[in-house]
């Protein structure tokens, strides 16, 4: 039986991304952001003017050690996931931390058996997978409308923001990745990675990925934080159909082309050979305009109090962040092809 | 001093490509196309009917063995480049290839070296260094205006033409490599290259390569046959501004964008460190509408009649060729890294 | 039955459109161009050079006195069209007169008792009617899916070309105006106009016009030379969805949408009372790329062989120039609704 | 010298446009949103939920009759500005009404009188005329760049919001206007105007209207409810350069194009007549990112506090006012060209 009293949500982090978390739950009605966590006392007074209800804190033990915080949302650099998460678990908090999960596939597991022992609920921000886009997506290829998926390419490109801590393909290729591995529901078997770090030493500002699947499906990822425009794309090549997903188009994400190559099934002569080029109509489905980190933010609640697995939970969360230190591994060994140990 | 009778002109394959060789030479002062050559007699039926005056051949023999020829431009398909290459310059014809300009580095050399012994013009059809646009955008970075190029990302995208005898990189890739060589004026030391063959067997549709050149410059280059729309789009990434060159564009090929990330100069503590973003005025150069296979053809002549070096010579040809072997063996050897021998 | 010996057809005008007349109607298994004729001899000589067979002439007596002519196509400035296409007619020639079919009402009038007389084929070069686009938009509003026209918007601008007799509208407006009536299946009650010359005096550059139809239907088109873009497009409103035809799209030229306001059947209070906006789908039916104005010689060629009336016959040019001359009595008039007698 | 005590502000109307100014007034230094006041409970219920601070009311008395309050803004329905604005002024406040200004000339007038004889500030909520954008055009427009403006055409097209009292032209038209009156730097002479009600009885959905200016300038405005696309976009056509001005677009907002036509100085046969086109680079103008309301309500507080005249005053607001009169005029005159009496 669900839980009437809201649940209380402790978030650590108020820079870019934190005060979105604490705007989506508050919006909610079985939630209520009780405590806001910033190194930074000008970023709690700000949040303390947009909600005057909230507490603030620079302190993570305050919101580790106040009963009444049901959940802690981790939202800060990504080399603090780890112990952030791990400190409210051992509290008996549940976890939501912001991708990418952790620094580390060790840190991932350490944190997924934690949650498991602790018997609480712990999801990652893929927010990607939450929108209605994406979801559209994968409704449409499991209708079997494109066929089998050949490849998906990808490309998140725009000038900065840069890390100082992370690579861009730690920064922008989680999107990406948790993208695809929710529409192929599978998970490659290596990963190469090209890229130069041009800006700050040793960060790579642009990276290029190429994710090999088994069955000769085939991926590729493009970061960059030195693009003149914002670029969010991806194509998705079918046997039957493609799909261009553009999240920039502020109405029409999704565009369906009814084109594809079509190989004669048997042919006598090399010369009767023939591709025939198939030129149909194309189609953008109608797509909900919400808000996917409330949809997020709503499926955190929920698991919380159904204890179901979440559709972004550490194993989503540990797959991502697999690709990514095999991605670093690639960088590191110019480009070589790095195969994944644990592609369960 | 110039020669005054036009220069007679063998034109040897006339399937996609070659009937724009015969009908640009055609249009010049100083050539006439006095043979057409191909296998396939209907192709031969279809350019008398365009050009009554020309004669037609099924037999390369014909093109070598007629002593009125002075040139011959070869546009078959690539395995037969270098046969028909030596025949020409062994006969005392100047040649014009298409690209890529052989099948391997070793036919290239023996190409080059052959040419030189004869004495003979030897020229690849990189077409589009002879765009306006790319020498537009040439003339930017000779200038300065947008400071060192830092990297360089390219794509070329379709759906078909499908190739029977080379994957996608070789057909495609050349169109970008020309130009990023020509661009950066400067070899890369190595190359990496992954890809899939979705449709024919061992024949890649989907490639995306890396390459790696001194001093942290980069470049990506994606090639697809397998793509929803058309797309020949190239974004060079300088210190201090950035291009778009997408070609499909009919009016505006070229884009400047006044934008680039800028490093403090020195700061104290690491929290003081922030990047700052310059965001300026965006600029289209306008570009002549010139038929870049018409200059080239123009160039062609010219070289022959002056015995200038052509700018898209056996040197530049080789150089790509070597791109696309290094791609190969990348391929084969999933995405490695494989460093270019010969980068003069 | 068909007549096997190709029609010979005499074309006058080969300024900027006539050579695509002449190419088109040498492109037919069923025409063959005898003579070009136009007081220009440059435009004859550069017709000679791409077409060695064709004969050329300065005198368009040449075209109606030649017994082997069978038909001729008129290409030249509008103030020419009545007197050549009457010639034309006596002389027993079938005519195809370029758009539009003359300067006023009464000469087309003329043209089309005279071509009943003669029984001879009279059509007018309304060529956007025979675009797949177009007929493909008529196709989807007779199929009922877009629901009642309520009105069709177009506009059609661009930088030059200046014409010298006549002003942008009856340059450029016989285009939108042909396809709206053939869309509608109807023509307006009335046209108003308003519109500045700014570059030549007297002959308007811009121009903006209204047509008013029976049943609230409605129209407006704005012509311009003087635009930095290239823009031909129209936009049908329709009661259930809405179509978007944008002519300068290379593939994705029609686009439909499943939009439109939904009104309440019946309600109580005025509070009550709210519109609901119905947002769907979007969709870009496949176009085949055939060139129109191959489909139009080919049909003026029918026509004559068949006896049957033209698509665009002298009925569709009388009631195009009928809403011009109306135009040019608004503009006159600052703008006045003008009402057409003729509404047949 | 500035008033230090921040202004309190009363805002009636709470419905799509009242909680922006509600926002940006609040954002304001100088300036508090005293009390909200709607004649729906639930939008009161909302407000307050996102401003706790507020004071709400259904009773616009409790606005004029509060003597901390300072000024009043109206976002009501138009016909309730005039009344609204008189009381708010008769009680001393002063008032920032919404565009359109009032629902007649004489409404308009009544209130700038009333304003001088107060001693209040009267501003119109024009919006744009407040944005980077239109700044920016302004700027170039003085500096000659562009050369004689010759005429702008503006459409502002979408899928409704429909209005109940208002037709399409009141709704959208005031922002086109406003623009136009304030780039021309001169008010129309008269104004054409067609439209048709298709949808709500009596009620224009879809208007088109020209403005006719002193020396051949020139002005057209078309307005729709009923598009399936949001189109905010207006072409300045100037005798050197052209800008486009899209408003939808989120980075590139001005185009400025370097074409024009050039009509020979002299000439002595009419054959040598031959205008030539001028095509140069475009360019594309940085525009700061601020929010125009929040400029604009930042002016209309310091018009309070300096006594300076708006620049949106009730001159601005009368001048489209008359235009949309002498539009409905014309339209009820099925759009007949309207001389404007006071184009002062």
């Amino acid at each position: 039986m669900p839980n009437k009293k809201p649940l209380n949500i402790g978030v650590v982090g108020c820079g870019y991304w934190g005060p979105n978390l604490i705007r989506n739950f508050n919006s909610l009605d079985g939630a209520n952001v009780r405590t806001a966590c910033d190194a930074d006392e000008r970023r709690l007074a700000h949040m303390k003017r947009l909600y005057p209800n909230i507490e603030t804190t620079q302190h993570f033990g305050d919101l580790v050690n106040d009963a009444e915080i049901d959940a802690i949302a981790i939202a800060t650099p990504v080399h603090m996931h780890y112990e952030f998460g791990c400190e409210s678990l051992r509290a008996g908090k549940h976890a939501f931390i912001e991708k990418p999960m952790a620094s580390s596939v060790a840190q991932c597991q350490e944190l997924i058996d934690l949650a498991e022992r602790q018997k609480r609920t712990l999801m990652v921000g893929h927010t990607f997978i939450y929108t209605s886009a994406v979801r559209k997506i994968k409704e449409i290829l499991e209708s079997g409308e494109i066929g089998d998926v050949l490849y998906i390419t990808s490309r998140r490109l725009n000038l900065g923001l840069f890390q100082k801590d992370i690579n861009v393909a730690w920064d922008l290729a989680p999107h990406d990745i948790s993208i695809i591995l929710y529409l192929f529901d599978e998970v490659p078997v290596a990963v190469n990675c090209q890229g130069k770090a041009h800006v700050a030493n040793g960060v790579e500002d642009v990276t290029n990925m190429s994710l090999t699947f088994r069955n000769g499906k085939f991926a590729t990822v493009m970061s960059s934080w030195l693009d003149p425009n914002k670029i969010r794309e991806m194509t998705i090549v079918g046997s039957k159909k493609m799909i261009v997903y553009n999240d920039i188009e502020p109405q029409e994400k999704i565009k369906i082309y009814d084109k594809r190559v079509e190989v004669p099934p048997h042919y006598d002569t090399f010369a009767e050979f023939q591709y025939s080029y198939h030129y149909g109509d194309s189609h953008c489905p109608h797509i909900s305009q919400i808000e996917p980190l409330k949809v997020e933010c709503q499926h955190f609640i929920d698991c919380i109090e159904t204890g179901a697995k979440p559709q972004s939970s550490g194993i989503e969360g540990i797959r991502v962040v697999e690709i990514l230190e095999a991605a670093s591994e690639s960088l590191r060994k110019h480009g070589a092809y790095i195969e994944l140990r644990r592609t369960s």
